[in-house]
């Protein structure tokens, strides 16, 4: 069953200061794009990372499986760059198939732990 | 008066450990997914729930009555299996007539509470 | 200028224990509706509450002057009836002209200030 | 690329007493609305703000040049009028190109970090 879309886009990315719990992955301060795909084949997305002051990163690959769902952490891309912590940006999602998209961030950097999320804009 | 869709879905779905207030019901680690139902004849649903690295499970079938409204806990659902703490999945909510559909997460692995929540996404 | 819709519902109301900071309006823990009406007419609103429970409550009958936002508090809603800290409840809102809602919650049960915020689900 | 809508809106505007970390831009409280423009053009924005008790305040004018990212904080707006803190308030923000807006607050009030986040309602 498939379910989505196939363009998406974020508008509010930062990834904040990794903070005193920096050495837990769970803890330490992070983004995520969550993406569901109910298709019974994989979903293929390129992501482009825009910024403040620079032309846009990317494209960064990803794959997500048929019936599987992948919490992609922007702080974790490395190719073709790293996403700097502590920078302005937002991101655009372009998928082969329709997906669903959520943003999530994580922010620790006092110590404690502070959330935000929201389902994506579609925007095909 | 009947409100909103049939089809639903969240894709960032997650549990965190229990955590130190793990004794209180309301303040324990928990996710929701808040169902609506104007109508005035029981909701009918259906939730199969996707993960990282296996085959969804389900189906989680829930009954929300006419003109209710049911907070439905994911770590409080049994059957056909518990959703385990600390593992990534999303959620597919099929309903036989349309209901309203808002996720909400309450984080307090650190003995504070960070919340947030999302209408979910209308899959239909 | 004409901006929104003329019916709005959220799943997951909530008001949380009033808490320490009981003390400061502000800072005790509350829920909200926010509502923006663009229009040069005032909105005549009625909210239909709906539990887990009981039948519905209401009508609650609120009035947004032209042009203005209105920040109506869940807890600070009184006729026809008070709706109770600590249970489960959802909404439905229904205005005459075309407005705009969003669901907020301040919980400050333990002493510090969790956030959670979506704009409402459209209804028409 | 062109992608998003042209008007947007949120109704629950409201930035916080800047708090104990006021020393700190990143961390003094503060209300932002993120824009993206995917577009190969700059986009010109013109922001009008409500209140509750007196008229709209604006235009506010913002440009946020071609496949770049800018996010306003509502605190740092100076011209035409400031706009203050713990005071309610909600804004329209109209384009002359397709951009995507996301509304994110950061609370730091009591000296930890609490952050609420919506994708802006679109309203053409």
């Amino acid at each position: 069953v498939s379910l989505g879309r196939k363009r998406w886009a974020i508008a509010d990315g930062y990834v904040p200061a990794a903070g005193p719990l920096a050495g837990d992955d769970r803890l330490r301060s992070h983004e995520a794009a969550s993406i569901l795909n109910t298709n019974d084949c994989d979903a293929h997305l390129v992501l482009t990372v825009y910024f403040h002051d620079r032309e846009p990163a990317g494209p960064y690959r990803i794959t997500v499986p048929a019936r599987r769902t992948h919490h992609i952490r922007f702080d974790e891309l490395r190719e073709p760059e790293p996403i700097p912590r502590e920078t302005e940006y937002a991101c655009v999602l372009q998928s082969d198939v329709p997906v669903l998209v959520q943003q999530t961030r994580l922010d620790s950097r006092l110590g404690a732990i502070a959330l935000l999320s929201t389902i994506a804009f579609p925007a095909d």
